[in-house]
């Protein structure tokens, strides 16, 4: 099942359609999809019981594409990122894998729906393709058998990041400096777990204005999926809605030999297999 | 005026009871914080014209010392940081204050009433007394000017700190560090900014088991709360509920010679003149 935010409202995608998760369950589930996100396996449920009729026709292909998507979750109440979580990335930056998850945050008004345009802030504006994990049930001091089942599900995400602001000083930085405007696009709606067999033998691209720069697989991560979910929880309680970005492989910008980085115009093209495409460029 | 949130509900602290802000204005205001803060000047106007009589009989002192008072906003959508912002402060943790604010996150799930309890999760498990920065209006790029105007009040502040999981790796994980359970005792309650002249103008204290050992005032930040809106608000929007963490000034454990860490049972009393007074103690 795919769920998206269309318009503010939760919604369900279909090949044709999608359907209006509140209107059509007579307001049994809440059109944020927050609210919902605790609830997907009873909302998995009563989609397969009822198999609701689209409230609206559209082909997903022009949905995926539409800037009607907001973003998967609209407040959530954490956003937690990873850094350095794939070698050859970390090698790209001149740094090296931590020994546990570095966990940065990223702040709730950088968050943007899966076609936004994002701002050049600073002449070191780099492009991260990413994993993101959503959470469902969530809780504390999950195992790592359980991880998987405290999510709803996984979309894709770009972890827009400031060079210049994200260094500045220290890797504390790293927080603010991603979190300009529009620099978490995310979507372009939330595929439920049941969907994704594995979510670390992903195909993970991003194409800069046609060019593949990035082009991995969510298996070469340092931290597993849910060793992330597991390591996190030890500290903080995950609750419904929470993202997770886990992190870019290689092939970022700051990479390149020498660096490239996005100018005005650029577009950024962000692909999972399976979890669909954002579609992004630089205002 | 002070703002609390008392078992779950926004209320009016006066003298001797206070005002359940909901009930009194017939639903006009939330009985959330967070959503009444964007309106401060207008619930400043309503209560001055109507002087809503209590809804509960309790002396302030019993109520600032109670348990009832819950994180004065429950969900915030963001809670910022600053790190090293008192020059003293950075001199004993033998780091050089950075020219720019560093800000990191607390991550929501660690936000705690007044007088909540906090677990000891390291032998490294510090105290922090802070100024915390409570967003009214908010907005983007506020100038220094504007700032105080940007904000509805002012709260106590601990940002209870675990060091090794802080240090671990990189100054990145600063966020994590102090995102345990209960690591963000915030409250008594709001104090609105027309109550506060001067927010850079606040003697803060902090006694462990009724030894003092911080004891400074907000003059001495190295970026006051004007530079702090101004700088935030200049890469992220302010919302609403926001919450700031100014920094803390000298005196935490690990600047004592030899340094001191947290145990159980320890009691940390967390005062700013003016605004009021935390009492946490370590379960």
């Amino acid at each position: 099942m795919r769920i998206a935010n269309v318009d503010g409202r939760a919604v369900i995608v279909l090949e044709t359609g999608f359907v209006d998760i509140a209107r059509a369950s007579n307001g049994r589930f809440a059109s944020s999809t927050r609210e919902l996100l605790g609830r997907i396996d009873e909302l998995t449920s009563w989609f397969a019981d009822e198999a609701p009729t689209p409230t609206e026709a559209i082909e997903r292909d022009e949905l995926e594409a539409s800037r009607r998507l907001g973003p998967v979750v609209e407040a959530p109440s954490q956003i937690f990122a990873v850094g350095l979580n794939y070698r050859t990335h970390a090698a790209e930056m001149g740094l090296t894998p931590p020994p546990q998850p570095m966990i940065f945050a990223k702040f709730a008004s950088c968050l943007a729906g899966a076609n936004a345009s994002f701002p050049i802030v600073s002449p070191r504006t780099d492009w991260e393709a990413e994993l993101v994990l959503v959470v469902g049930r969530g809780g504390r001091d999950i195992t790592t058998d359980a991880a998987l089942d405290a999510l709803a599900g996984y979309c894709v995400g770009q972890d827009v990041s400031d060079r210049d602001l994200q260094m500045a000083g220290s890797p504390a930085q790293f927080s603010l400096g991603k979190s300009h405007r529009n620099f978490a696009p995310v979507g372009p709606w939330i595929t439920t777990r049941d969907e994704v067999p594995d979510p670390n033998d992903l195909e993970i691209v991003c194409h800069v204005n046609d060019v593949t720069f990035q082009d991995s697989t969510t298996h070469d991560m340092v931290f597993h999926v849910p060793e992330i979910v597991s390591y996190v929880s030890s500290v903080c309680e995950l609750r419904p809605g929470d993202l997770i970005f886990t992190g870019s492989p290689h092939g970022v910008g700051q990479g390149q030999k020498p660096p490239v980085f996005l100018r005005s115009g650029d577009r950024v093209v962000t692909t999972i297999a399976g979890l669909g495409t954002l579609r992004n460029h630089a205002e």
